[in-house]
């Protein structure tokens, strides 16, 4: 069954059925105008949303359905996580093909629904459509923090050391195995490119920890490690040998001839989070953000004053600058 | 100069120029992963989002792109006034071919925000990305409502008056004379289309009248009635004389021969307000609903027990079954 002739009203009944938003905050879920959320007291909410559009960010072959919604949601709530907010609600909308087969949008919903049910997000509501061309999914995402305890990109402070979680250039990795068919080969990097991971417990436990900065990589370490910088109107220093990667990325660099270094820099979607800690206390700190999410979380440099720049200094002196480029849509 | 070679970040930062949040309740805008909000005590969120798709709810020759940055927004704040909300919060996305003009891009976000001044709506983020074939705008609000005063569309009551703000129709029939070359010769109508106003004023007054339940009119009032009908449990029963319509939409139906009961039940994108009161009030209560929104408001039937059903019923007694039909975007 297509997508046209099932009808909108129809696929509006399933998606109230599989978003049952049971949540304990919610009074007013899917069907009606809007949805009505209680707000605990002394909390200020968090609020992003992110747009993906077929041929830009995915191509329907390169992944199942379900793991496509798990992404969209999961994309979302990593804006979330780098402010250090834990997830309460979420909004889908779908612009779809008539053409579209029913089960599959079916699967996608179940996907997103699946990980909204993981992470303890009520999915309040959304809005489906048609779509003349390709397949656009529009998330928007809503969560608390104390008020005044969120982590912006303009907190870091010269001598603030640099740490990343997880590694480095797995998507970008994943996604040119997927692109070349030989995803079987590198199964870690292409699950880093098709189920991304939100790294909400490892921004909560930043926060507690008194993360000065954070982001996370979307467009590159390169790129966001910029947006840091300009916003705290400081420069960093970081250092090549440190930068974390699966060995598997070192595998496949190897073998297919990669820039193995480019991939971890700019390469993109590693949805990984970008943050700083006062430099006395990193090193002790580390290991409980580490300890509490599981995650291997690693210094990567150091925050210098802004006349420094944004530069690569190897172990023995020689440095040069941060390639600038990281992923942009329109080019 | 073309969005493909101005590139995503510097749309971004005109974006961050001209979308300025400088509201109260602001406490981080745009230019960090997420909008940080504070909420104020006592209140519920209100949260909606609507997506917009070139080819599907618009085309480019039939309105200014500032038309469209306005409509895109007014649409959601209807969402939220059709639940008595004022509007707080917006983020806006869009996904755009790179042959687009980057002008013609400014100008649906100066469109957007100047209808969001105007509003008093604070844009506090959203998200751009190229797009491979249709202009695409993902539109998500918030508001706060009084915790329990949000108006749903299942307070319906037998017994309760039915009730529209301003003219059905219009919208409707403006779409048919924009695409038939004749907008100059109803310029009501092709306003109506083209400019539509989220019923704000309409919607707060509402809830202070005591309103039992209330949805906007987005897929024409014979789809939209029947939300409320389901959700209720009841039926309805609507008087035709007395739906409400500009005189532009009579004189071109007449002379287009086009049916103008139908554009009024099911033509759809009206924006106006469809509510219901206590019958013992409703003629009191009306009054002062449209002294404060400076719109009229109109008594056009009375809801019924549910085994009525939803029926068209005329002063001499004759009645027939409402419309099933409503906008479906897959059909």
């Amino acid at each position: 069954m297509l997508v046209g002739g099932f009808g909108e009203e129809a696929l509006l009944r399933e998606f109230r059925n599989l978003f049952t938003a049971s949540g304990r905050r919610v009074s007013v879920g899917i069907g009606d105008d809007a949805a009505v959320l209680d707000v605990p007291a002394g909390r200020q909410a968090v609020w992003s949303t992110d747009l993906l559009v077929e041929g830009i960010h995915f191509e329907k072959p390169w992944q199942a359905p379900s793991q496509l919604g798990r992404k969209c949601l999961a994309v979302n709530l990593s804006d979330l996580a780098a402010m250090g907010s834990a997830p309460e609600f979420a909004l889908m909308s779908i612009a779809c093909p008539p053409e579209t087969e029913v089960d599959y949008i079916f699967e996608i919903a179940r996907g997103f629904a699946d990980l909204a049910t993981e992470e303890g997000v009520s999915v309040v509501g959304g809005d489906t459509t048609s779509s003349t061309g390709a397949l656009v999914i529009s998330v928007s995402v809503c969560g608390f923090v104390e008020t005044g305890e969120a982590i912006l990109r303009s907190g870091a402070v010269v001598g603030d050391s640099i740490l990343v979680t997880g590694n480095l250039g797995s998507a970008a990795g994943g996604m040119r195995i997927i692109r070349d068919g030989e995803a079987e080969a590198y199964p870690e990097l292409s699950k880093a490119f098709l189920e991304p991971q939100a790294r909400v417990q490892a921004g909560l436990a930043a926060v507690e920890a008194g993360a000065t900065s954070m982001t996370d990589i979307s467009d590159g370490l390169a790129s966001d490690l910029r947006h840091i910088c300009e916003e705290s109107g400081v420069g960093a220093m970081i250092e090549p040998a440190l930068l974390p990667s699966l060995s598997q990325l070192d595998e496949a660099s190897k073998r297919f001839g990669w820039d193995r270094e480019s991939l971890m820099l700019t390469g993109g979607e590693d949805y990984e989070l970008l943050f700083t800690l006062p430099g006395d206390i990193a090193g002790q700190v580390k290991e409980i953000i580490a300890n509490r999410s599981g995650l291997p979380v690693t210094v990567i440099g150091e925050i210098m004053p802004q006349d420094f720049g944004i530069r690569l200094v190897s172990a023995d002196g020689s440095g040069r600058e941060m390639p600038s480029c990281g992923y942009e849509h329109f080019r």
